[in-house]
C-alpha cells in the first residue's frame, strides 16, 4: 500500500476522505479483491502515517458506501459485490457513435485523480491554490439573499454575473452587453449549446489538432464530422491556414472550434497577425469561429482574442471558471451577437430550463468585487514559479518541449510512445496524459501533456526517465 | 388588503416572508403604486392579524429588496422604480427547427411571470410556499465544507444526494443503489441526457398528448419524430394502449416519455392495472419507458410508479426538486439500470463535465434530514386547500374540469378557444396556459391549464368569464 500524502491543509476529515478514496479505488480496480481483509485499525495508521481516528473514519466511509463490511472481532472486509467492474461492457454499452481514444475514460480518471493518484497530466489547478475563503464569503452572502434565487432567474443567467462579465470582457477588449452573454454550466456546456444551436448532425466542424479529446468526443457524439487543422507548430501560434482553406473548400464546414489563447495542449497563443489572417479566411468562406478561452485567467489581458478583433460578429466567445476558481461549481458562459445569443438562450431553456442561479451569483460577486482578479494574480505568480521549476526538472531529466512553455500545460517530447508509458506510470501511481489523447484518430505519439502546477515533483520525472529507459531496452 | 394567511407552522419568520411576498406582489402589480405609503407598523398588524414584529420584519425584507424605502418619522413608502415592468428586448431569432406552439416563448414567459404578471397558468409553486430558511441552513452547512466542493466530485453526482435519493426511492417502492442514480441539472436535463444517450436524430418517440410543450420542443429540436398517444381521458389514468400499439407497429419507436403520476396538464395518475398493461406492451415490443415523475413530492408515496413494478429494467425514472424546493437551483436526477446509468454518466460528462456539487449536496442534506419531507407535507396541505378553493371558484363561474382535479394542475374547459382568450387575458395582466400549448400540432382547444396554487384569485375567474362572454358575442 502506498503512503497517503497529507493534503496541504492537513485537515483530519480530508485525510480520512483521501484514504477512503484511495482504498475505494483499489477495491473497484480489484487490487483489493472481494473478501480481502483491510489492514487493521492498528496496522493501517503505521502503514499510512495517519492517526487511528483517520483510519476509523475512512473505514466508516467505505462501509457507508457499501464497499466494505465490518465483521465483529475480525475486522473490515471487502464486500463480495464491491469489486464488480463497473457494468460498462454489457450489451448496450456501445455509445451511439465511437468516441476517439476513450475520452470519457479520460474524464472519469480526471474525477478519480483526487482519489490518491498523483496526476501530473490532468488539467486543473492544485486544490491548495484555490481560494476557498473567497468562495465561501461570496456563497454565504448569496445564501442570505433568498429573494435572488427563490424565483426563476433570467433565462440568460444571473444578472450580477452577466454584468460583471460584460466589464471583464471590456478589459479584454471585447465589447458585449449583458444581452449578449448567456451563462452555462461550465465552458463544456457552452460549447455544447453552441454546437446544438448552430449545427445539424452530419455537419463538418474544423478543430485544432492536437486538441482536447473531450471536445472531439463531444462533437462526435452529436454526430458531427471532425476536420482537424494542425495547430501549435507555426511560430505565429495559429492554425495551418493552407490546410484549413483546403478543408473548407472540400467539406464546407460551418464552424471552427479553437482555443486561441494558451491552446491545450501546446500552450500556443495567436499573434495579432495570425488572428487577422484567420478572420479574413473565415469571412471569405462564411465560417463561424468558436473561440474557447477556457484558460483566459491564466493569460495576460492583452493576449489577442478573435472576438476582440472581430467584435463578436462571426466569433462566438466562450469561457468559464473551472481553471481559476473551482471546477465543481460548473460556471461558464458564452458571448455572441445579440440574435445568436437569443437562439442560445432558447437551446439552453429546452435542454435544461436554466442554470443554477446561486453559484453564478457568487462567482459574479467574486468578479465584481475584484477578489477574483487578485486571486488570479496570485495564481499567476504561483504558476510562473511552477513552470520554471517543472521546465527545469524536465530538461534536467533529458526531455524537451515541442512548443515554448506557456500557461498551464507543457507539451513534452519524451522520445518514446507515451501511451505505452502511461500504463507503466499508472502502475507506479502517476496519472499522465499521453499525446494520443489529443488527436482525432488513434496514432502513436512521443509527446505528453504535463500540468506545470502538478508536475513539480522530481520523483515523477525520475520515474518517467526510468520508464523511458526500460521501454527503450 | 387581504388578510395574510398564517402558514401551518405559524413561524414568525415564515409569516413575515409571506406578508412581504404579498406586498411585493401588490407593488410590482402597481396596486401599491410608486410613492404610496404602506400601512404603519401600528396599523398593519391590526389589518393583517399578525404581530408588530412580523410587520417590521416584512418591511425590512421589502426594503432589502429595494421595493420600499423608510423615511424617518413618516413611515415606509413604495420606491419610484419598484413597479417598473421587466424590460423585454428585441424579438428573438427563429430557432433552427420550428418548435410547436412557441414552447420557448412559453418558457420565457414562465421566467418573466414573476416580473409583475399574475400567472394562474404557470407551473411552479407560489414563492411564499417555499421554505427559504431550510434551504439556507443546508447551503450554509455546505458552504462550511469546502473539502466537499473544491475538488471534482463524482461523475455520477454528489454522494450525499445520491444516498438520500436511494432511500427516498425505496420509500416509493423503487430499489436503486447509488450506482444507479445520476444527478442532473433538473428533470429537463435528465430527459435531455436520456434522449441523447438512447436516441439518434430521426428516431420516433411516443409522448403523451396532451402533454408538456417544452418536452415536445426539446425532442423536436434534437431531431426526433413525435408519436402522440392520447392520455388523460381513460378512467385508468393511462395512455390509450390501442393507439399506442398501432403506433408501435407502424413506427417502431424506442422510447415512450410519460408523466405517470399527476400528469401535466390533466392531473391523471396511472392505476396499478394501467401500469401493468403498459409494461406488458413495452416488454412485447422492446420499448423503453421514460417515467418523468416531476410532481413526485405533490403525490402520495403509494401512487403507482412504473419503475416500482418494473424494477428499473425497462423503465428509466426521472425526477427533480423544482416543483417542491426551488426551481432555480436546477437539481434533478435519473435512476436507471446499472449499465444504462454508466452510459448516462458518459453523456453527462461529454455535455457539461458534471453538475454543480454544492447545491446537490444542500438538497441532499434537506432530504437526508427529513426537513424536505416535512416541507412537502406542509405544501401538500396548502395545495389541498388551494385546490378546493380554486375548483369552487371555477365551478361558481360556470366552468367545468375535463379531468378530476388532482395535484397542481386543473384541466379546465371554458367552452371557447383558449388561445384567443389568452391574449385578452394577457392584456388584463393574467398569464394563462391555453390548451393549444399541450398539443404536438397546432389545434383549437377550449381547455386551459390552471395552477391550483396560483389561481385562487376570484378576480381571475371573473375576468375569464367576462372574456368568454365577450368572445361568444
Amino acid at each position: 500500500m502506498t503512503t497517503a500524502q497529507p493534503t496541504p491543509t492537513g485537515a483530519a476529515a480530508t485525510l480520512s476522505e483521501q484514504l477512503a478514496a484511495q482504498l475505494a479505488q483499489r477495491i473497484t480496480q480489484r487490487q483489493l479483491p472481494p473478501g480481502a481483509r483491510l489492514a487493521s485499525v492498528r496496522e493501517c495508521p503505521r502503514q499510512q502515517r495517519v492517526s487511528p481516528s483517520t483510519v476509523v473514519a475512512a473505514y466508516d466511509l467505505l462501509q457507508a458506501r457499501g464497499l466494505v463490511q465490518a465483521r465483529p472481532q475480525r475486522g473490515y472486509f471487502v464486500r463480495e459485490a464491491a469489486g464488480a467492474p463497473a457494468p460498462r461492457t454489457a450489451a448496450p454499452a456501445a455509445p451511439p457513435r465511437p468516441a476517439p481514444v476513450d475520452a470519457t475514460a479520460l474524464i472519469r480518471s480526471m474525477f478519480q485523480a483526487q482519489g490518491g493518484l498523483r496526476a501530473p497530466g490532468m488539467g486543473t489547478l492544485p486544490e491548495a491554490w484555490l481560494d476557498a475563503p473567497m468562495l465561501q464569503r461570496a456563497l454565504r452572502r448569496v445564501c442570505g439573499e433568498p429573494e435572488a434565487w427563490l424565483r426563476y432567474g433570467e433565462p440568460a443567467g444571473d444578472i450580477t454575473l452577466r454584468e460583471a462579465l460584460s466589464q471583464r470582457l471590456q478589459a479584454l477588449g471585447i465589447t458585449a452587453g449583458t444581452g449578449q452573454i448567456v451563462t452555462t454550466s461550465g465552458a463544456t456546456h457552452a460549447l455544447d449549446l453552441v454546437s446544438r444551436t448552430l449545427l445539424q448532425p452530419g455537419d463538418a466542424v474544423l478543430v485544432d489538432e492536437p486538441g482536447w479529446a473531450v471536445e472531439y468526443a463531444r462533437l462526435t457524439h452529436l454526430g458531427m464530422r471532425l476536420l482537424p487543422v494542425p495547430r501549435g507548430h507555426s511560430p505565429d501560434g495559429g492554425p495551418d491556414l493552407a490546410v484549413m482553406e483546403a478543408l473548407i473548400r472540400e467539406h464546407r464546414p460551418r464552424l471552427y472550434v479553437t482555443v486561441s489563447v494558451l491552446h491545450n495542449p501546446t500552450g500556443a497563443s495567436l499573434t495579432p497577425a495570425a488572428a487577422h489572417q484567420l478572420l479574413r479566411l473565415a469571412e471569405a468562406h462564411g465560417l463561424t469561429l468558436v473561440e474557447d478561452d477556457t484558460y483566459a485567467w491564466l493569460a495576460p489581458a492583452h493576449a489577442t482574442r478573435l472576438a476582440q478583433l472581430d467584435g463578436l460578429q462571426r466569433t462566438v466567445y466562450i469561457s468559464g471558471f473551472s481553471k481559476i476558481l473551482v471546477p465543481q461549481w460548473r460556471v461558464g458562459f458564452v458571448a455572441a451577437a445579440p440574435a445568436l445569443a437569443e437562439r442560445l438562450i432558447d437551446t439552453k431553456l429546452l435542454a435544461s430550463l436554466g442554470t443554477p442561479g446561486p453559484l453564478e451569483r457568487a462567482v459574479g460577486l467574486c468578479l465584481a468585487q475584484g477578489s477574483l482578479r487578485r486571486h488570479a494574480e496570485r495564481v499567476g505568480a504561483l504558476l510562473d514559479a511552477a513552470r520554471t521549476r517543472t521546465v527545469k526538472l524536465a530538461r534536467e531529466h533529458g526531455f524537451s518541449f515541442a512548443a515554448p512553455p506557456a500557461g498551464l500545460f507543457g507539451w513534452v517530447d519524451v522520445g518514446h510512445d507515451t501511451e505505452a508509458l502511461a500504463q507503466t506510470l499508472l502502475d507506479a501511481g502517476w496519472l499522465t496524459a499521453p499525446g494520443a489523447l489529443f488527436h482525432t484518430t488513434r496514432r502513436r505519439s512521443t509527446l505528453m501533456r504535463v500540468n506545470f502546477a502538478t508536475a513539480q515533483d522530481a520523483r515523477f520525472w525520475r520515474q518517467l526517465r526510468a520508464a523511458v529507459r526500460a521501454a527503450a531496452r
